[in-house]
């Protein structure tokens, strides 16, 4: 067992696995570099240890450093919270050959899935659905239109030497593929000087699901439902949800059994995110994320398990401490991203915080670093607190948010908490009426930004 | 159903019923004294009105102060929280009388249970365990010896027009009857000039434990359980944990089903609790509690109820939203009384809060009325915030709890924080090995306090 881990990693992350450490037991080490000498992670851990200057590759994602820190200190394991050094398979095999732990999944694992395509064979090789398409070039009209029919419509076309968007047409009608094909072709061969293109399935209106998986390494795999992570701006999650407003007991049951026996089958150790993108009922696996994600509190909540604990455990070699039988859903569990940000710009906005009241009561969670005075600094990302709630059903989770985020006082800087009330006033997130889409054109429409 | 509650009463108990309206859509009417102008439930409820100055007598526990802010504000419903007015008879009628809503039991329960001889008889009749004794005096040695042997010993002799101590003997064999017997007579008639005695059950280590009860008011009621608060100063609780650690199954089943039972057949109207106390597996009734308790949040905790919403929904004349079977126990929840006072003295210390930062993170819930420069003024209960922590299993509660309080900050006044910490640290309190008495010798060892 561990006596002590070292935690690489700052603000609520770091502070979310000293919390973890303490209740097991275990000493703590927070890291930190000159700007984050009076931050809560420091204050909060046993021992705390500079690890030199900001930007973040200087200290946070400084292989010496980090393990200096962990001889310095005698602690046994590391766990890298998300970001950073998290899915780093280079960073893994040093802190392996130094005789250390990773809290985390083996570097072969984190190396895979950190390749996208490599991801997406190993995956469809496991029986994880991916989106269907060509599989490589496709030379002609006709097989165009052959490949269409098999998928079904709508279908795009895109280069195989693309991106930005260029050489990318849509074709929703086998009428359209012609057209499609033969335009897509001619854009590739002139942006890119190659007009192989292939084809895959178009999702219209789809949402963001992932799967939150959990090995012990050893064969054993579980997983723990979904979250739906579909508000999204510029890929950055801002509100996530468990279980998904849209998805049915059966299909959790079926993708999640799909998503535990594909780790499994690989012994995957530790929490681990399979993410799809879904619409009609289908799931289309996008990318699995190695690590604890920002969001697995509201899988926390919906569960009643402590997914930290559970990676420390499966690290120190101990079994899984819940079966699938046990993982039982109670209820519905919200997040929001609580960010220094100017809204509707969101625009950073590090500063001094005069004022830092976290909400209470029943069914809220505030996991934040924040404290009266504390400034948040200039070089790192931006979000500065999570607020959590839990519910009896989702419209009492709503209505929680909407109680729990007017109690919420960050003053002093700009925060996204406005947004949060702008959103909620929205009919279609009290329904749950939105895809991966939804956010970007409302803040377009709401604050009448480009 | 509500549009407008006011709620009599102040602090934490006052913000917890605001926010149970905030998350039902209904507005809320804060009432305060003077002394309270700058408090938190003031601050947090859409309306606010002053009814008076401290003492309470002349504004929270104003009948004619309270009425009328209904009027002013178009309030139809009142909530009294605990404590003040909400198990006075006579308020509920006038209430009544108002064309107003109480939002809690019918006056007539009211009455009944805050009359402890009416109380134990209405509850005896209804099935309820209560200390077996005597009924009435025992007029002879033989008699008291018939009875020791069918109650089974200890029993204790005690005056009939006795108290504080005198004319009270414990006999702990037959043998020791015929002197406990003769000396109990003695002493009552020297002090009380009347030697007649009764004769009841001794228990020797019993346990505080209290069952939840809510009924609908029509002859539906179910119970969720017990709460163990046996942790006391002077009748004052001071820790209270569900489920109580030495309660099994079978026993919260019996004797829930008894507690339902019974509030079902007088149609019981809304939250109660039945007070027991229990040694080795049997149940001895004490009294019942016609209100919401100060400890409801451990309860809520392990069934993932929201007690005051229920309360206001039976009040609307609503059915009970869960049935017996849909109550499944999950985890172990503890809640300790944080308190403005000195320990070991228990001393008041009202005051300014300098630094008020709340424990964050997995499984934590703070229930306060406290901010940062709020004055505790010196005219109320001391209690100001209760910290509940919610984990798998009772360890990890306890490990919960002793994290969560690492982090509570609570500046510039004298807090029972630190009683907490030593508390912890006690193996008794680690394997829940204490009776209704465990803390107060251990008060006078730990601190060296008569």
């Amino acid at each position: 067992m561990f006596e002590k881990i070292l935690i690489a990693n700052r603000g609520e992350i770091a502070l979310r696995v000293i919390r973890a450490c303490r209740e097991m037991g275990i000493a703590s080490v927070a890291v930190h570099s000159t700007a984050d000498a009076d931050a809560m992670h420091v204050r909060m851990a046993d021992e705390a240890i500079c690890i030199g200057p900001p930007p973040s590759p200087q200290s946070y994602l400084s292989f010496p450093a980090i393990i200096s820190a962990c001889e310095v200190t005698g602690a046994q394991a590391i766990h890298p919270g998300y970001g950073f050094l998290s899915e780093n398979a280079s960073f893994v095999q040093v802190v392996e050959d130094h005789g250390l732990t990773f809290i985390g999944p083996r570097a072969e694992h984190i190396r895979v899935m950190g390749d996208k395509i490599t991801a997406k064979d190993t995956m469809k090789a496991l029986g994880v659905p991916c989106v269907p398409g060509s599989e490589g070039g496709v030379p002609d009209l006709e097989t165009a239109q052959k490949l269409g029919a098999e998928i079904g419509y709508p279908v795009i076309v895109k280069a195989t030497a693309g991106g930005g968007g260029r050489g990318m047409k849509v074709a929703h009608t086998a009428e359209e593929m012609e057209r499609a094909f033969q335009t897509a072709r001619s854009e590739a061969k002139n942006a890119f000087g190659n007009d192989e293109v292939y084809i895959e399935k178009y999702l219209t209106t789809p949402r963001h699901i992932e799967i939150q998986v959990f090995g012990d390494g050893k064969g054993n795999a579980v997983h723990l439902g979904e979250r739906d992570c579909s508000l999204q701006r510029r890929h950055q999650k801002v509100l996530e949800e468990a279980p998904g407003p849209v998805i049915t007991p059966a299909e959790r049951a079926e993708i999640g059994k799909v998503c535990a026996d594909a780790v499994a089958r690989i012994n995957y150790a530790g929490a681990g995110t399979i993410e799809f993108l879904y619409e009609k009922g289908e799931f289309y696996f996008i990318e699995m994320n190695t690590r604890l994600q920002v969001e697995h509190p509201v899988t926390e909540a919906v569960f009643g398990v402590d997914l930290v604990r559970e990676q420390i455990r499966v690290a120190e070699g101990l079994p899984l401490s819940f079966t699938q039988e046990d993982l039982q859903i109670s209820g519905h569990a919200i997040e929001v991203r609580i960010n220094a940000e100017k809204i509707p710009e969101f625009a950073p906005r590090p500063g001094r915080i005069s004022q830092y009241h976290a909400p209470g009561g029943l069914g809220v969670r505030m996991d934040s670093a924040l404290f009266n005075g504390y400034v948040v600094p200039p070089y790192y990302d931006s979000l500065i607190g999570k607020l959590i709630v839990h519910g009896r059903d989702r419209p009492e989770a709503l209505a929680r948010l909407a109680r729990a985020l007017g109690e919420l006082i960050v003053d002093g800087i700009d925060t996204s908490i406005p947004l949060f009330h702008d959103l909620l006033a929205e009919p279609d997130i009290q329904t749950g009426n939105y895809t991966i889409h939804w956010l970007e054109s409302w803040l377009k429409e709401r604050y009448a930004t480009p």
